[in-house]
């Protein structure tokens, strides 16, 4: 589940006191719980303290996946690495590959932490350059960036903490990553307000076993009612979309 | 002039002290500041504290460059522009491209800032994406993916604010980026302890006029020495970069 509180969607009070209640009405239902970076910095120094304290709320054993995206040359992205692991201390985090290989690596090297690499993103503007086609010189080009990026994910997966952030608006390319990459964990953003099929997400995102998948909702949980009962509105929506998930899987076998 | 704050690096005194010894002394010198964010982030609220003490300490009339290279799925997009503009009031950023142009867009919609897409990076792993070979459908492969990201920034550049970061670390690249982007501003890290040829950064990164470079260095000034000497021996360094730059640029008039 997102915790991206937005005061502009969110009922009149504290960021903090925001997600404790949406953290109290919902932690006996997620498998994790996945802070977008981009809604605290936007709030400044604020928006950071309330990430810490709600980072200390969330209850022991619920995963934390820290979603900032990064990527940076070697000696930047160790220090981001410290920000989310050491200074924030999440569980895992999100970054990106443009910066290739040595850019993900200070991440890799944090051999208990989880680290998911954008793969095919849920947004629109994810055609520009993902969908590209991509080959050796030479040679007709055939393989899709995103689809490169799946493969790339599996070699530098030396420590099996390395995961794929994949859309669940574009089912298909789901598919087909999951053929590439048969065991590693997907972060599957877009259900809900991104209009992601949750059905074509459990059918093919999950691995042979039924499992390794991360399916994140944000908006559709936490502004379900913008009114004082959004806390229950948003558990309300969280059983709802995990039983849907649960009846899926139960249909798949 | 990158303001890269790594205690591990600099003398014993806190980051807003270091920044403003350095600001002091090479603020007569330098074209704009870049505070990469990862280094202020991995040391926490202090940390940002820190950043927005720097930032309100810039003189007035020299530009700052923050290098956060964010990119998200737009609604968090607009999050990240709104904390880069607004929250700490940067007059550029850096962002990244893979997601496209949706996640660019609430960036370059600040009109009056500048936003410059990371084109061809400085690092050894820019290789691994950057310089796939794309090409369209059944035709054979040719066009390098950054090259693609350099044209769609042409395109992109409706409002004028549009730049490229280009590594000094690949001049070749640079001076074909050039080509495709004859007016768009470049900034250009990778000279000094990346080992960037200034020579022919300076040839090949400029426009027809002499201009639109921003060649960034970091580590190379702030550590130039760790002894008490720090701001004198960062002033001796920045001068004689700026001479460096000034002479290349006669020289090839």
């Amino acid at each position: 589940m997102g915790l991206d509180p937005d005061p502009k969607l969110m009922p009149k009070m504290s960021i903090f006191e925001f997600n404790r209640e949406i953290i109290d009405a919902t932690s006996d239902l997620v498998c994790a719980y996945k802070p977008n970076l981009a809604f605290y910095e936007a709030l400044g120094i604020e928006g950071l303290r309330a990430l810490g304290k709600t980072l200390a709320y969330i209850p022991r054993g619920i995963p934390t996946i820290g979603d900032g995206k990064r990527g940076d040359i070697a000696s930047s992205s160790e220090a981001y690495a410290r920000a989310l692991f050491e200074t924030f201390g999440f569980d895992a985090a999100t970054v990106n590959p443009y910066l290739g290989y040595d850019s993900i690596a200070p991440f890799i090297a944090y051999a208990d932490r989880g680290i998911f690499i954008l793969c095919k993103t849920s947004n629109e503007g994810s055609a520009d350059f993902q969908d590209s086609l991509y080959s050796k010189p030479g040679a007709t080009a055939s393989t899709p960036l995103f689809e490169m990026v799946a493969q790339k994910a599996k070699e530098w997966n030396i420590h099996g903490n390395v995961g794929l952030v994949v859309g669940a608006t574009y089912p298909e390319q789901l598919k087909k990553i999951r053929e590439i990459c048969p065991e590693l964990p997907f972060l599957i953003p877009g259900i809900g307000a991104q209009g992601g099929d949750l059905a074509l997400v459990v059918k093919y995102g999950v691995d042979a076993k039924g499992e390794k998948t991360v399916i994140s909702s944000s908006r559709q949980i936490l502004y379900a009612s913008k009114g004082k009962d959004f806390a229950e509105a948003a558990r309300r929506e969280a059983l709802r979309l995990r039983d849907q998930i649960n009846q899926q899987l139960a249909s798949e076998r």
